[in-house]
C-alpha cells in the first residue's frame, strides 16, 4: 500500500473512532505519544483518551476535506494534515477544524 | 532554549521571510524537504522555493494565531502547527492558512 492509503484508512478509521466510541481511541496512542489540544499538551494514551471522552459534547460527526500526508523523519514517520468540518449535535452550523496526525 | 522558543523563533522567521524575501526560503528547506501545498507534494529545496515564489499573489503579510509543538520522531525532530490570517495586497478580507513545519 502507499503511503497517501495508508494514511487515508487510517484518518477514516480514526475519526469513525472518535464519532462512534471514543473511548476507543486509546488503542490508537502509545505512551510516547502526545496530543497538543488547543495550545495543552497531553502525553500519553491514557491521559490523551481521558481528555478526548472528557470533551464538552456528547455526539459530534466528523467530515473529511482533505488528509494530505508527507515522510517524516529518518524512521520511515509520515506526517498526515487533515482538515474538515465538525459537526456537534444540536448545533446549526459545522465547526472547522485540522489536525496534524 | 526550550522547545516552544525555538518553534516560535522558527515561525516567526519563516513568515517573516516568506512576506519580505520569499525567495530567501530556500535557505530554510534541504534536499530531503517535502511541501505538501493544497494537496500537491514538492520535493528539495528549490523545486519549494520555485512554487513559493511562483503562487498568484505577489504582496503578502502573515499573521499568527496559534504556533504549536511537539517533539516528533525517534531523532528529536519537531512537528509544528501553524494557524492564522493570510492578507493579499488589494484585497479587503484575510485568507484563514494553517500549515505544518
Amino acid at each position: 500500500m502507499d503511503p497517501d492509503t495508508v494514511a487515508k484508512a487510517f484518518v477514516e478509521h480514526y475519526y469513525s473512532t472518535f464519532d462512534t466510541n471514543r473511548a476507543g481511541l486509546v488503542g490508537l496512542y502509545q505512551d510516547g505519544s502526545m496530543l497538543t489540544f488547543e495550545g495543552q499538551k497531553i502525553q500519553g494514551a491514557q491521559n490523551i483518551a481521558a481528555k478526548l471522552t472528557s470533551l464538552p459534547f456528547e455526539q459530534c460527526k466528523h467530515s473529511i476535506t482533505t488528509v494530505d500526508c508527507q515522510p517524516s523523519g529518518p524512521a520511515g514517520g509520515m506526517v498526515v494534515f487533515v482538515s474538515g468540518n465538525l459537526q456537534l449535535a444540536g448545533e446549526q452550523h459545522p465547526l472547522k477544524f485540522s489536525q496534524v496526525v
